[in-house]
């Protein structure tokens, strides 16, 4: 952990850059795959499953009474914390959408915009040692708000052919339509292409790894839509000198504990709260259960002295990062001048783990400088919207001419016959 | 044409199918070119023009002069048309604009999204007999209402290493920042990439043959966003028996008009309207210009006899038409219940040209039923949404216990630590 001093703007590139990562080429493995499942369906899922995830699987929908035992196994506990959350991320998503507004351009021309459903989306949750129930929470929630009729769930079964029952719990308590048992490159091919047992859906959503990544990469190239592409995590805490160290190293420890790989940035504008943060950093690595993950993520951290309000924005608006945290007395000096960035904390009591979990946020975001073109999971990933357009007799006779020159100049006759057409029609009526 | 009357259910997959493409492979072209601009920069973007556009280019930047001239050759007239229709694009994407709503979803946690430009943005216009001008417009002046700071644009230069005249005078009329004479994959690479003239964006829009559609795939998986996967155009009209069948084909032949690839649909509740309508058709027909593509676009098209109105919102979804005309009486009996479709044209003086033109909405709409799962280009293109947090003391001692359970029952315990350490800290102040 070192720290860099008033970095002159040439080294921001650098500064700023994520790991390079292996860009391993899996395209071949991924399109035997999608062909596999095309050609052999249900047959083909079971057997990647059985030499991917070492598991023979029967069905690879999960059955209600699978679902009834996970409810049994949650602690009660749990359950009244995923309600809360639910409650959260329900009442902010709710927030979102967008009224129908008619607009009136030209008189008697009338347009507006209205939000439908995507009516089938896919969700994906990666499996592990760690239930990834908050994620189903972030994509189920809304997926149901925005009124999608099927929402699909896949995700790889254990070794005894099981879902933890935290993310069982999780799909229902969402309103998740099916479960299926499926991981992997297989699961992403179902969900594109469908099979018997699978429905093919509009739009995939959710984290894998590099496998899973690749053949969302892929399935978009087979008309599917994806949520976004997928990085490393990443935070960003700009402290100013009243930022409590320990805080601001729990932060940067939450998010390094993610993996080797997950990126942290500390800004700071005083040398003092760098050295005071990076000791906190330190000592309370020591206690954590994932320590030697959460160290190679620190070690690949940066701790930058950025001593003006203007520089630092300018480094945060460069960085682009998935979370920025603004642990900082006066951030109504930050907030209007933030141009890219994929969810901002404020203020000491707001970390990350928050909108991880619990506030109503989503944690879908956009990693790898992704924040300056794309959005996090909200709303709008649910949903389309559709233009609408109703014009009048008096409409037509006022745009008409317009549309009749610019068709014309692009050397479109037939559109402009369309208005031609009506206008004379209109004459020959009055 | 012929008709197709009541089709039953199982053959709406084959009636509402694509023609299917011929995916070329242009793969190694593509890489190629890419691995040519990055290596080689501008020379590379002069070499690529002299062998495709046929013409060397001195400057690939358009000069001021260039812009001036422009507007000495363009009719008065043609630019009034264009300043209308600007003004009513600009005034229904300025009513797209969400404004910031704070939500307390716990108390003591504010939640909020604010709209964020994406700073750099590419517009890729294509060459050819006809200036496509209008597509400036469509994309120019949203970009610029969102505060998009770069707007670049490239469009092939001529034989004579010209841009034409409509085409300038648009880019300067809505405020693209530099145009760069640039065409083809060339210019999606220089895009992405950047070179010493042209600078790199983050998000490349506008319309393009199938090497500038697969250039754009490509310059995806480099880390550059785009407005939407492309196809040939399509159009569905529903009549009722009220519609005049001169207007509803002089819709038809407006779409038909675009190329041998364009899409046409006509779906009518009594077999006298289709017969009608197609006669209508068949004399209009005769008198276009551009008849040879139209004539090969109207064979490919559906006529379509449908009794019931279920049937026909069923079948308008399951088509996902880029445009949809309503050339019907009552059209409050459909709009709720239409799901998908890219935008859509109400009554009978609501031709698919107002919409191309002036009307005021966008005319990017999603083709080949991705209307299922992608919006038009509309004010979400051009920016992003932030989301914002802040957490009182209150509110993290409110929502806080609910995150450490979820943290630790997802093995995150750093996480848990970020809430834990505040949650102590007030406990010891109180």
């Amino acid at each position: 952990m070192n720290i860099v001093e008033n970095p002159t703007r040439d080294t921001w590139g650098s500064l700023t850059k994520r790991p390079a990562k292996e860009a391993a080429d899996l395209g071949s493995l991924i399109s035997e795959v999608f062909e596999e499942v095309q050609k052999n369906g249900d047959a083909a899922l079971k057997s990647y499953t059985a030499r991917f995830d070492k598991v023979e699987i029967e069905k690879l929908k999960v059955s209600q009474e699978e679902i009834d035992e996970a409810a049994s196994l949650v602690s009660q506990d749990l359950k009244e914390a995923m309600e809360l959350a639910k409650q959260n991320v329900k009442v902010f998503h709710a927030s979102q959408f967008v009224p129908k507004k008619v607009v009136e351009t030209t008189e008697g021309v009338s347009c507006w915009q209205e939000m439908r459903p995507i009516e089938k989306v896919g969700l994906y949750i990666p499996g592990g040692t760690a239930p990834l129930f908050s994620t189903i929470l972030m994509l189920g929630i809304p997926a149901k708000l925005a009124g999608c009729k099927e929402i699909i769930l896949c995700t790889p079964p254990d070794s005894q052919g099981k879902i933890n029952p935290a993310i069982l719990y999780a799909a229902k308590l969402v309103g998740v339509t099916t479960i299926f048992k499926l991981g992997g490159v297989q699961a992403i091919a179902a969900m594109t292409l469908g099979t018997a047992s699978v429905p093919n859906v509009y739009k995939i959503f959710g984290p894998g790894n590099q496998y899973v990544t690749a053949a969302k990469q892929f399935a978009l190239t087979k008309g599917v839509a994806i949520d976004m592409p997928a990085g490393p995590s990443e935070l960003m805490v700009v402290a100013d000198q009243l930022a409590l160290p320990e805080f601001v190293a729990s932060d940067l420890l939450s998010q390094a504990e993610h993996g080797h790989d997950s990126q942290v940035i500390c800004v700071a504008n005083t040398l003092e709260s760098l050295q005071a943060i990076q000791e906190e950093v330190v000592a309370q690595m020591k206690l954590l259960p994932r320590k030697e993950m959460a160290k190679s993520a620190i070690e690949n951290s940066q701790f930058i002295l950025i001593k003006s309000l203007k520089d630092q924005i300018d480094f945060i608006n460069e960085y682009a990062a998935e979370h920025l945290i603004l642990n900082v007395q006066n951030e109504t000096l930050y907030l209007d001048r933030i141009v890219s960035a994929g969810s901002i904390f404020i203020g000491p009591y707001t970390p990350e783990s928050a909108g991880d979990y619990a506030s109503g946020t989503n944690h879908t975001l956009p990693t790898n400088a992704y924040a300056r073109m794309y959005s996090g999971v909200n709303m709008d990933a649910f949903t389309k919207k559709i233009t609408f357009q109703k014009i009048t007799e008096k409409g037509i006779q006022n745009i008409g001419t317009a549309i009749e020159l610019m068709a014309e100049a692009e050397g479109l006759q037939a559109h402009k016959n369309a208005v031609t057409m009506r206008l004379e029609h209109l004459k020959s009526k009055a």
